[in-house]
């Protein structure tokens, strides 16, 4: 029987034929080396071997973006650009996320006959999701814990990020957690320090979130940065949870995506997935990986929040590219794996708007560290302003117009335009 | 008392003034947000900020390397390069590598103040060493387990790389066990297939070793590739230690840093670490890290081998590049971390002469998959054409010369470089 097929799509550039780099790319991923060996039969190579399923050629340039491609002699000086899909047999590696990026990543990023490449997409046969159970709370699960429906998730990042001790962060947190914010987040610098280990950290939080909710009936949803070693996971979880924490958070490039699908084995509540170092694997357009192959991996691996980077950021990367984040998330994947995107970075009231119209959804997290911070009239303004901000995009009330009514927003305008 | 410090030194490229840029870095990772906070105090800052020690500016250059990077409006369409280092209070994460990497990698590779970033080298307090124990093995206990003295460890790896079936690798693997093989790798793309899992092909392959060894007297040391999530990792382990193996190999990249010290936390063979993926990370020489950076963090989780390329190698690095990887591997990190290099990759008998001759060490792994599996004569020809290149390169004979007198190595040269 024919095996099931991962189908990986690449973007190329060569100053080969484009056809030639394609079979570089799929030799080198299945039963080839760099000379021909005995045992490798038609037979073996039709049943194992990768397969070019499309090669569509895009442009040409004179400059190759990655160094070390070996021109051949006959050079024209032109390095053509193309759309590459390769599809590899499921039976060579089976549903292991660790084994299937040696498959359609491994060495070919290193190939001298590619000036540039990059992992675009990947399809995935339904064995994966019967390996993955991936997120067990996603959109559905964060609501309900949360008690938010109908607009995003209003939140904000422990500021300043490193350095607050456990008085100051009780105070902070308290203050926060009365300001009807819905999710707070420790920030990825921010995890187990050992000036206020995550022990402490997490019974200063629980107490001042639970004297707010005292008052106010919300418990709002703290996100307790959990990153460590394999071992440090699980203790970690378990210490949120026994303190009755509702979130946990970590670095999936620190952690790599085992140590997310091991966390995901056994976390009882939301993993909210930073996706920080993921600059190195995608800011060059023609190196690494793209979000759309990206974030099926995180979900699949089981983040049930998926940091995307916020519209108006303060960060290179494009509104479009923002909004294309937001939009693969909401895509079904093996018909489910439903994770919340989270925008942030540079975000306040006013990146609403923005977020709204480009995005169409109110199911994200919509984060702002300073944004709320340091809202001139302090965090439950800066929350105030956020709300009014969304309620006046979901509306389509242009926010300069809704902000002559509602004081918060206006502040907000005046503080973060000027 | 002031906390001991990382230092992270970094190639940047920005359109900005370096220093600014400098600081932006020193900013973003450590007590900043985009906009003034409260609790951001300067003695807060003094104590947990991250601190610029030093800026040397390099060349100047009039394409940005990365896009994105906004330019002031006052650009005079120059981008300038530099060195910069930048020290880390170790109290912020502690020697967790994981959390160290959020600090000195984290949304850095995203700032628009930037148009090039590569974090070049890491200096890690001893801190980390009482936290990570290290390789146990590394050159000394794999030279021990292999019994092999005065010269590199000579190995091989399966081929075709997948495929084969358990009568076929049997085969293979007694043929080559008998050939005088000190070392067996799986390929990369082989871990545990559906097609032949793990659990079988360490049987087939150790009684393989087992049955050539009753006749030699001499028993290889096969790396069984047990990359897979994270629980797999200890019944992976445990399957070769108990079938009587003596060697794990791991996908570093795809198993994460956490992952590979996790499995160095009970691993009682020597871990073979793979570093396929790699490409995407250092591919762009403004982007992503260098080896200098990556060999140390592999090191301390725990890798006694690791793979560096080859000299003449099929791949798009360069020489140069390959011979300062050896190095980097030879120079002690914290008192200790011994790995061994492996040198792969378009490997046969006539790159020892140049591996030896820029590199000066016999301390190394010299894997030919193709090189010895392909030899005119066979394995074993393979083999000791191998031992020859090198017992030449040692010598500093000639290697077109000494094969006048040993026939090995000349039908290798007949056949690999026609």
């Amino acid at each position: 029987m024919e095996s099931k097929r991962v189908m990986a799509t690449y973007l190329v550039e060569t100053p080969h034929a484009l056809e030639r780099a394609a079979q570089a790319i799929a030799g080198e991923q299945s039963t080839g080396t760099f000379t021909a060996v005995p045992g490798e039969t038609e037979s073996l190579k039709e049943r194992y071997g990768a397969r070019l399923e499309r090669v569509t050629a895009l442009d040409e340039v004179r400059q190759p973006s990655l160094p070390g491609a070996k021109v051949p002699p006959s050079h024209n000086g032109v390095y053509t650009r193309g759309e590459v899909v390769v599809s590899f047999p499921l039976h060579n590696f089976g549903p292991s996320i660790p084994n299937l990026m040696a498959a359609v990543a491994g060495n070919l990023f290193e190939l001298r006959e590619l000036s540039g490449l990059r992992l675009m997409d990947l399809e995935l046969p339904e064995e994966f999701a019967e390996r993955y159970p991936g997120p067990r709370f996603g959109i559905e699960g964060t609501r309900r814990l949360t008690g938010v429906e109908g607009r995003p998730i209003i939140g904000t990042i422990v500021k300043p990020s490193v350095g607050l001790g456990a008085e100051e962060l009780g105070a902070l947190v308290y203050e926060l957690a009365l300001s009807g914010l819905d999710f707070i987040k420790d920030d990825e610098l921010n995890a187990d320090p050992p000036y206020f280990p995550l022990r402490e950290k997490v019974e200063t939080v629980m107490k001042a979130i639970n004297r707010a909710s005292d008052r106010t009936g919300k418990r709002v949803m703290y996100a307790f940065n959990i990153t460590g070693d394999i071992g440090d996971l699980r203790r970690n979880h378990d210490t949120v949870v026994q303190a009755g924490g509702s979130c946990v958070m970590v670095s999936i490039n620190s952690i790599g995506l085992a140590g997310l699908a091991y966390l995901n084995g056994f976390s009882e509540v939301p993993i909210h997935g930073h996706r920080n170092q993921w600059g190195m694997l995608t800011r060059h357009g023609l190196l690494g990986m793209s979000f759309t192959a990206y974030q099926k991996l995180c979900r699949l691996a089981g983040a049930d929040h998926l940091h995307v980077n916020g519209l108006s950021s303060k960060f290179y990367e494009s509104d479009e590219s923002v909004v294309r984040s937001v939009q693969n998330c909401m895509k079904p994947l093996l018909g489910g794996y439903g994770t919340m995107p989270v925008l942030s970075s540079g975000q306040w009231a006013g990146t609403a708007e923005i977020t709204y119209e480009r995005t169409r959804t109110v199911d994200v997290m919509h984060l702002a560290g300073g944004g709320i911070l340091a809202h001139p009239e302090g965090p439950a303004a800066g929350v105030e302003s956020m709300k009014q901000g969304w309620e006046a995009a979901v509306r389509g009330i242009p926010s300069g117009q809704f902000a002559m009514t509602h004081l918060a927003l206006k502040q907000a305008i005046d503080k973060f335009t000027k």
